[in-house]
């Protein structure tokens, strides 16, 4: 059950803000296993709705699901240099199976490019059975130190794609093409505004030619990388010999590319929509886009206002809604709507005998609002509600990250400064130095979170490098980062 | 590509033939990590049908989807004796994580019960909190010796259920609900026929108080356990202290229970329907329902009969229908055909020149015959192709169970020649003890699989113990098995 007093609010504490409202809608919980979190009914519908809009958009464009091992042998990641660099440091590993020592210890998988290559080594003959296109939904896990539920667990949910291409021209459009296709999924279905764009080389993928990212602005003015999109380059299919013959007869190397996302997007939606009486959800995404809540005094009223909101719930149901009726006796209506609220239901229909009466319900929003409508035309209706704080949602999220941009900082202090005070995005003139790179991070706790595609660009290209004066060589964009 | 070589033949060698179907059809294969197996497109694509039928009758029934962490410590298994009796010796032990040694060492999730009942002993309270019906799909891992693909892997895809109950009535409703939801599954959407009924306690779960099982009959006569439901008492509440309030005011341990199918349900799909050609896939979970397959000899053609086979896969699909046009070029019609019935497709469609003259498409189905239909009325004309499909898959599986059962041999001898010559199913009186049992086992290899429900009992109850001749206290039924 909800508890019942009031969250901390996000000017408190936002951290504490995050993690009282993920208890209380019961989001997730902690679990006894270190850094691994127990995700709950009410958040993992939203995964699921998740899952269910990205596959579809998979499949359309070709892709097909498969599922390879959860161990992979630890001599495979370090085929690729830098990939077992980058991710040896925080595996799991398994060093025992049915009571014994095992011969070679096994790795739980903390990204599959290994597995899958090596298998693709073994499918893939000739340019006749390219491209590959594949994607899991995975468990993962990364020995991780700091943990927060949904943004970082030792333990999580993802899809993987995994491709393999005749050209790096085929890989760099398919990277591109799954960039844009997350970016649309996080615009139009969580309602989350991204920034596109390159990672530098210090903060790409480990293996990756070319890494890509979406960048989003929590409400605390952190950055949250929510996804992310590799051009491997024929790095992977070197180290696992990938090859295929050629329609000359030639063997080349394929070339690949993975991209991923996660449950962290639960933690992306939270902060950017949340509020001081807990979850918003954007209602694509909610389990429940509707709750109606029949409110009776006597048995006679609780019967025919339960009977007319089980209705009300077959209509909206019949034409698509995700709808739900909240019979719960022994609880008053007010105790009903605090608890959905903290829920994140996006609508509300109270519906009481003076609604049976007049043939309207009163419609909630959870963004505000309140007023009677008429149950004649209510699911065509809803449609439209849905789509119109679908359409609200995002852009006060794009107005509150837009307020929370700084472009083109006149000097290096007002740089330093306004990430000091956690002001958000910063676009400034880059010299494309490593080490300036570093010492920024070092000094400000700043990082490049990507250098922006053309479209988020200022429209005056900076010509020299925030930090050292040089001439600079990209627009960046930094900001502080979950 | 599939290889175009004949597969043996399931009369010259069962095993070979299911191994080879698997390859041919690109269902599965072997991975570089012993024991796990890869799930290709292909066959992934069934066990997606698979989840969504069974995803949708477990919310039906008011079964909600969580996720569990897939590390669970060492110690949480033995809290519950005969749990870790059953399940340590046959666990994946992960002793190392971020590049030190754990201070305890964490079970790779060989089921879920002891994490997941810790869990629920922090969120249950009272008995309004109650029931808690929840559900995960997951991958779980059990160190097997002998492992063959779908069969019995060392790492697996599939569902647990677990629930908490208010008393052992209502947990033992659960339990039969659940049951009877796997065998309808079974029987509409596989088409695999089971006998249901409950297990002896030298085959229930380990930790259960009672499980009872589907079990389904393959072409060799051996029985596959294709699903199982426990009641597990209250075991486990007692272990990690699962309790609530009562009504009145007192504590009371909670009753659970635990159920799950598992991507061994393909195993079955495969040995219940497949032929020497290759896959049989029923109609409702194929990933393609129906292929169309254009037929030309000029360019002209190609245009003509691709645009049509195009502008029919458009109407099929509005109406419901999964169906795939193969338009590849420099590829015999003939060799497609081969190719898409060892991979089971229900339903082919060829499409030729004089097929758009006279407006018919040649109709073949993959469990024999093709006839000329005509396009006019297609989609409603394959709805009912399907249902009858499916029915005629099931009736032949049924008629072949029964053709392969043996109901009260006469003598013990008769019982022992059945099960040598891999007979089938065998039902016969037993006395009910445990050393009778692992005496029949011991020399027969076969095991009681189920003690069946009283609809598939025999109309005249066995008297005696078909082994010792003693009175029978039950009607068991054996056979070998998977």
């Amino acid at each position: 059950m909800a508890e019942s007093k009031a969250i901390t609010t996000r000017a408190q504490d936002f951290s504490a803000w995050y993690n009282e409202l993920i208890q209380r809608a019961e989001l997730a919980d902690h679990s006894p296993v270190r850094g691994c979190m127990v995700i709950r009914p009410n958040g993992y519908a939203i995964w699921e709705q998740m899952q269910q809009a990205l596959d579809r958009m998979f499949k359309e464009t070709g892709h097909q699901n498969a599922y390879f091992p959860l161990f992979i042998p630890q001599s495979f990641l370090s085929k690729e240099a830098e990939h077992v660099e980058g991710f040896a440091p925080e595996t799991a590993v398994v060093t025992h199976g049915g009571g014994k020592l095992l011969d070679e210890p096994l790795v739980v998988r903390p990204t599959s490019e290994t597995i899958i290559y090596s298998m693709f080594a073994k499918w893939i003959q000739s340019w006749r059975d390219l491209p590959v296109l594949m994607n899991q939904w995975a468990n993962v896990v990364r020995w991780e130190m700091r943990t927060r539920l949904f943004l970082r667990t030792t333990e999580f949910l993802w899809q993987e794609g995994h491709t393999a291409h005749i050209s790096e021209e085929e890989a760099e459009a398919e990277t591109l093409l799954i960039l844009s296709l997350y970016r649309r999924f996080m615009e139009e279905w969580i309602a989350m505004p991204v920034v596109t764009g390159l990672k530098t080389d210090g903060e790409k993928f480990a293996g990756a030619l070319r890494t890509y990212s979406c960048e989003a602005l929590m409400q605390d003015n952190r950055a949250l990388q929510a996804g992310t999109s590799h051009n491997l380059g024929q790095n992977f299919a070197k180290a696992f010999e990938v090859t295929y013959q050629t329609a000359e007869g030639e063997r080349e190397f394929v070339w690949n590319t993975s991209w991923g996302v996660s449950t962290r997007m639960i933690g992306g939606l939270i902060m950017t929509h949340g509020d001081d009486t807990g979850l918003v959800c954007p209602p694509r995404l909610a389990q429940w886009q509707v709750v109606i809540v029949p409110i009776w005094r006597s048995d006679e009223e609780r019967d025919a206002t339960r009977a007319a909101a089980l209705e009300l719930q077959a209509t909206l149901r019949a034409a698509g809604l995700r709808v739900t009726v909240d019979q719960r006796e022994g609880m008053k209506p007010g105790a009903k709507y605090y608890e959905w609220e903290a829920r994140g239901v996006p609508f509300r229909m109270e519906l009481g005998p003076r609604d049976l009466a007049s043939g309207n319900v009163m419609l909630a929003r959870r963004t505000g609002g309140k007023e009677p409508v008429p149950q004649e035309g209510l699911a065509e209706r809803m449609h439209a509600e849905i789509d119109a704080m679908q359409v609200a949602l995002l852009e006060a999220a794009k107005a509150r990250r837009e307020a929370n941009t700084l472009r083109g900082p006149k000097s290096k202090q007002e740089f330093i400064d306004f990430l000091e005070r956690d002001g958000g995005f910063v676009y400034a003139g880059f010299c494309g130095d490593p080490a300036v790179e570093a010492e920024i991070k070092e000094q400000t706790k700043a990082t490049i979170r990507c250098l922006p595609d053309p479209e988020f660009r200022s429209p005056e290209a900076p010509t020299t490098c925030i930090w050292t004066g040089k001439p600079a060589t990209v627009e960046a964009m930094w900001a502080r980062a979950y």
